[in-house]
Parts: C-alpha cells; structure tokens; sequence
C-alpha cells in the first residue's frame, strides 16, 4: 500500500511529522489541519512540540489505516507540501 | 510543592488534561493556551485527542519543573477555570 508522500506506517497508524520556522506557524498549520478534519470529520492525532507537529491517523471504526486516512492526508500535504 | 489546581507532577512534568465538549472548542483552547504560550516564550507540549487536550510543562533551561511552569499553569486555569 502506498501512502501519501511523507506519511509513513508507525505503529499501525499513519504518522507524518512537520518542522515549522516558529510556534506560531506550528500552531497555524494545527488550526489549518483542524479544519480539515472537522470537514472530513475524522481526527488525526496531533502531537505539538515547539516548532514541530506530528499527526497521527486511523480509522477507530475499522480499527486500521484506511482510505479515509490516506484522503485526509492528502489534504493535510496540500497545506503543506514541504 | 503546591501545584495550581488540576495540575499533576506526571514523570517529573506539570500536566493537566482538558476535556471539551467538541473538538472545535478542544483547538479553540489550544489557540488560546498558544497566546499565552508566545507571550511567556514558555511552551508547554500539547496533545490533541479529538476533544481532550493535555498540557504538559517542564523547564528545559533548568531541567525542572518551575516557578514558570506554575505561572503558566495558572494562567491557562484562567483560560478554563473548569
């Protein structure tokens, strides 16, 4: 299976890091992505450490990585795409 | 040590978890604690779980938690006096 770009399997969940220049812009991205997730209505796991963001996704109702996971990151990229 | 209300010592961190009652309002706050954060130049790790949030603040300068994480864990109680 091939995941969006940047992504990878940790853990059994799809897991991307993303560095910023400053907390400010982390946390706009965090907001960004937030976004994103209540339209799709699927949550990612977000994890802000300083200047660093790292999500998390799976489906809990297919207790799996899927689809919905791989879509939403796709969108997550398009905010981001370094 | 007294800790502001709400707040724990978690393997040597000041912690304390939030709970929202939608994920927009979990960001909402965590834009907020962001503000705060900036203004300090203190920031806390933060963990979003759809509607929980959890803070965690430690003192890196001084490998310690500090009269700074308190400040600022009082300042975030303000935030969500809940």
């Amino acid at each position: 299976m091939t995941h969006p770009s940047g992504w990878h399997l940790h853990d059994g969940h799809l897991v991307r890091e993303f560095a910023f220049d400053t907390f400010v812009n982390a946390l706009k991205f965090v907001v960004q992505v937030g976004a994103l997730a209540e339209e799709a209505q699927h949550h990612p796991d977000i994890d802000i450490r300083y200047r660093k963001v790292t999500l998390r996704l799976f489906t809990h109702d297919e207790g799996a990585v899927t689809a919905k996971d791989d879509a939403l990151a796709r969108a997550v990229n398009a905010l981001s795409p370094a």
